[in-house]
């Protein structure tokens, strides 16, 4: 996920505009003008940074410098200085929640994938942690970068990238091969087909259809292990084998155990618990 | 919080086309044109629903009809369908997530929220619980909105309604007294004007120099039940004595025996833990 | 009213491209590209200049080099130079009208603000002049701003900021306890609650029930003195007292011998006369 | 100046937008859900509506139902009713404020372009009333149209439409023939070539050029008359001519004496006095 | 490519309001205000239909009432009716040539994408005809579906959602081994991966790698079909094999021989033959 | 045309963002962030280059660094080296694609253009080359400012700076006088009225009734040099006459000899034949 610079600026003025409204009353009365002063963004807890390079572009892009100690993806520890901030007071302050609301929700979503990656990492599993499109609203972009900063895989990026047939689908289409057949007939050569299935049954017939993932939903650890061995000796080898619901940091590895290719899970982005980031002014 | 319904439609057309980018390819290839179906949207978890009023909004704009069984704040349980959703088959799927992340958030934001009043409620405390600006990148609207649902105050609905001067403005501007009186000289009439304060004597401070509001920051709840009687018997009568830093579920009762007017906990909506809503199509 | 420089720049645009559509023909046709002048920014009336920094803002964010020789509040007279601008010939006369609009608006705003604050100061009324939301449509930042400058208050921002039940709320609530009744009961702790009430007996309901602002509305300086007399005796100490409606810079006077504390005229805004001020490409 | 609603509504929006913030916080708290209530929009005071369609489109674009009882262009008087709206009551308040502004500005602006006109028409002059682009900042279409509706001519629109080179224009090109000259062989055939000029030598060299409009730029009225019959007395009868610059409503039929054919004043727009309009909610 | 409605009308009312500026001076001018016309689109030539659905759209976004005759894909003859529209005649002539210039680019790709679709299909070719991203800039959404409804592959939709490496790429990373091998590390697992390649080595070497696609580049038909037997002995039987170009109407049969999977075409999209089509008014 | 580059920054940002969606995946995955790379634009085919300022504002506007060897309107040959550019290599990549399509789109038409305006002029036709509104969806001002680079007039800019009278006009007036009459009537004097006429008689009284322009459309060339001829002989030699409809490039010259002042051709801006040229990376 690559994004130049000015779009990325543009939607965090988006987001700063929308939490400063008619101006910052607080900064304006009490702050003078043109008073250059100097902060540090400092953690408070441990985990991994993320948002990093989305603050250094949005304090620039507001014209004041940043120094990062830290770069995306770094692991930190409580106290850690992650950058220091030096310019318009006013400007400082009034950017500082923006700033750390960003910081703190995809450090936090880095944090969790990262956990979940080192324990599959750790038990030499070859599947890997990915994210879903349970996303904060509108906030995609954000998120997905967060996850794949932490060492996850950032699944389709919207709908637009992939053909993810899931159980509403297949409840209008009626069966996994029709709709498979459907997508390979009007789907671009360039897209994967992945299909949703709850049963091994379904997961052979995806496969026979030609999907290239399959999304094994809702299966207990055993019934994933299961699945997976049926397919591999049917000679699948191709197809990626995706496991998804009811997935925990508890059960991952008994997920992992299951061989599977990818494990989803929604909570990493929406269940986020921030990473206790904040700013303090620097006296001199 | 009220805004009139086209300009939260276009808040929300804006979210949805951010995951529809260039297309819902799925939708198109595996699903017909003009095809009609009805949908549930049911509750995977109890808790109290918000986001239903967003999600009528957002399903009507797109041109599906919506029967709503639950309304904001109600209580929700475990397999309750929440709305019935009819219309256009691709439209219904191509929105489905957009709805269920903006449902699963503020359901979850407005559960948390309405635990933590009801505790206070039963423990009769007069205290209210209140969030902060520590939202979702760009999310002040609906995360806010959602703590109003959940029986919370939002407090500051951004930067431009009040005057809050933090740890950060102090270190600046050098004194407590000195901030209120800058805050006082040069901000509207129309404006309350809050003070964060770590310690008694500038709480006092801050009350002798005209504060409406004087937040109490990472006192622990003996602290806090000294500051604010303190400050009540030294006649402060009508100034509003808010906690926040360090208060969780467990401690929550704890600062309201300090007889606070106000709790305020960024975890509202920082850390949210989503509320489990799906979308299932009903087959016939 | 603190807002980024990014922020302005961005309404700054929009008001240009406005302005421009498809683009300057007469620069194109006439002016050679790339041919840097020098231009002066002139008053042609006195006043108290306002908009300084949206000029500076909007022609730096062109490319263009500016030196002002005032800042805002300055007052300034007939024939000062108040900024020199040199750059590409081409941008200066493209962005002329729309900098010297904004100039001419926001100092007529704050040359009006200025004579009645200075009006009030000299007979050292306590009252402060304040603006309304009766702004030009869209311009409420700038309009604000201008008034903030002239050395007004400028009231509640926008809908957002603090809760005003005006006549209209009124007709529909019935009476004025309920309505602040409702206000306290649903509005966050952090918002002030002000009532407009058009005589006494409203006006002691009003502060009974615990309205922060009380705003008389359309009384006589003399019916404004009673109330304000009747209201003080009654102990009513820290209400905010407002007058409005029928106020003008000839009975600006009077109203302040009522002791008022704030004095809000809708022609500050909505009656604007433009300061005359204008660009001059300077031969040399 | 025909454009279609939908492209207003959004410039409307965007208007309502910026008022309404994070929301409406008095509507919210005090004035119930659903309620169905009536209101009035009433004339305070005499003169010509404009911003009647606005309105309605605003109105209807967020629900309610209008019934104009005058129509842009229409003379209105104190106390007259223009419009009854009923819908929602929450919506009705919110909206009130934008509502006026436009109706109030662009009727403002309307009145006075009217009187003028009117008193040109008894004069039997015929000079047609002509705006500038002298408006508030970002309110090109909404001036211009109000200026139309008080039956004046707006001029050119923007920047695009009409090649007007001015006094800053010239002080780059040297001389009017080098400047008309330039723009005949650069503009395309579609557009008209004003020029303006401060003497009779350079309206003649401006029409001998070929100029479609000459512009005589603050000429007293006796000036301007000598140059109008010098130009025609010298065979320049296509050229159209416009007065501009220090003209007034009380030397308005001088200047029109001089048989020019456009009076163009800036204060149409830049200076504008609103007109009193208000909107009531209807008992019943 | 499926995209909500709603969507589609914000992305057409940002292309008419480009067209329209400041408002429509004819139809201001000439035609009478609140009139229902009738008018009819009209081919005037023979093609395939495209742009119909957002016609249709754009239409009734701005209050007309469409009569479709034909949908997007069907076969159109010289003076075939397409479409009725009626409803406000300002509305319609202010829309006319936005909708016909939609109409006209987007039928225009689809016949060129349908004569060489059925060229394939006559000579029982497999290969699908592509477009490429070589589209008229900002309107890959239009072009894209324009080719999908003459019958073609609109292969990747923009930068997101696929991997392809081309030329520059491998510029850079120096081989094609090394460039697919880092994109299989890197990027998701839900992304295909197509790498471009000069020559059959360079093929082999990406078809070792793990590429889903390769891009025959600028080959003549013979080393083309050398190339595809190639790999296809070389047991790489599930890897798409695409050409791309120097490819015409004329030489497309010789390529389609070489036993390709898919043809890409840039002048699909950047070098468009507009379908001529018209609007006419009916008189009655 | 001149638009500050801003608003052209602006217009690029949109269309880049529109290419990028949620990121460029395969610059990320392929890629090493911070490396500094060179590239050239390179023609792959002679014409007339356009789109050369538009390409340094969007390079620059990304941070990267342009050394421009050609300037739009310049001749360039097959294989010439139109532009360096040097920069992030990521940038580079992402925008590479964008770059090119506006380069090879405005290049094209200047250059179909610049031939068809040489063949006037080698001629000795007084006649200019115009465009119309036929443009590509949304890209008037790209598309007339190549026009205009090529030695071509742009026409009207869009629907706000001319009146256009055309056969759908007068479908609804009834009568070329009645049109011309009311469009005299009720537009600004600062622009110029054309009406489309079908044969003489409709031509000359257009002429009489005051119309600035006359387009012929649809007549032979024998029949326009007919109407030409007439009209002058009857005096109208102020009148500039229009021929479109049925002119290309093989007739050009016939039209050009029935003397008139404007031919336009919809082609130069509907059917485009994309100029050829690339972008590489230089190995060094």
């Amino acid at each position: 996920m690559f994004v130049p610079r000015r779009i990325v600026e543009e939607k965090l003025r988006q987001i700063l505009a929308d939490d400063v409204g008619q101006g910052d009353v607080t900064a304006a009365a009490v702050i003078p003008k043109n008073l250059t002063v100097k902060a540090e963004v400092i953690a408070k807890d441990s985990g991994v940074a993320a948002g990093i390079e989305e603050s250094i572009y949005l304090a620039e892009y507001l014209g004041l410098t940043v120094k990062a100690n830290v770069a995306d993806g770094d692991k930190i520890k409580n106290k850690q200085v992650l950058m220091q901030i030096s310019g318009d007071a006013q400007t400082i302050l009034c950017v500082e929640r923006t700033m750390l609301n960003l910081l703190s929700r995809m450090s936090g979503i880095a944090t969790k994938t990262r956990t979940l990656a080192e324990k599959l990492e750790k038990a030499n599993a070859k599947a890997k942690i990915a994210a879903t499109r349970k996303s904060a609203p509108g906030l995609l972009y954000f998120d997905k970068k967060a996850v794949v900063i932490g060492g996850g895989d950032p699944h389709r990026l919207h709908l637009d990238d992939m053909v993810l047939i899931k159980d509403n689908h297949l409840a209008i289409v009626g069966s996994v091969e029709e709709a498979v057949k459907k997508a390979k007939a009007h789907v671009s050569f360039s897209k994967k087909i992945e299909v949703e299935v709850t049963n091994l049954q379904d997961a052979v017939k995806a496969a026979n259809a030609g999907a290239d993932i399959i999304m094994l939903d809702n299966l207990s650890p055993k019934q994933a292990k299961v699945a997976v061995e049926a397919l591999r000796k049917a000679g699948f080898d191709k197809v990626l084998l995706e496991v998804s619901g009811g997935i925990t940091g508890e059960n991952l590895l008994e997920y992992a155990q299951a061989n599977v290719d990818v494990i989803s899970m929604g909570e990493l982005t929406h269940s986020v618990k921030a990473l206790d980031i904040s700013l303090e002014i620097i006296k001199e």
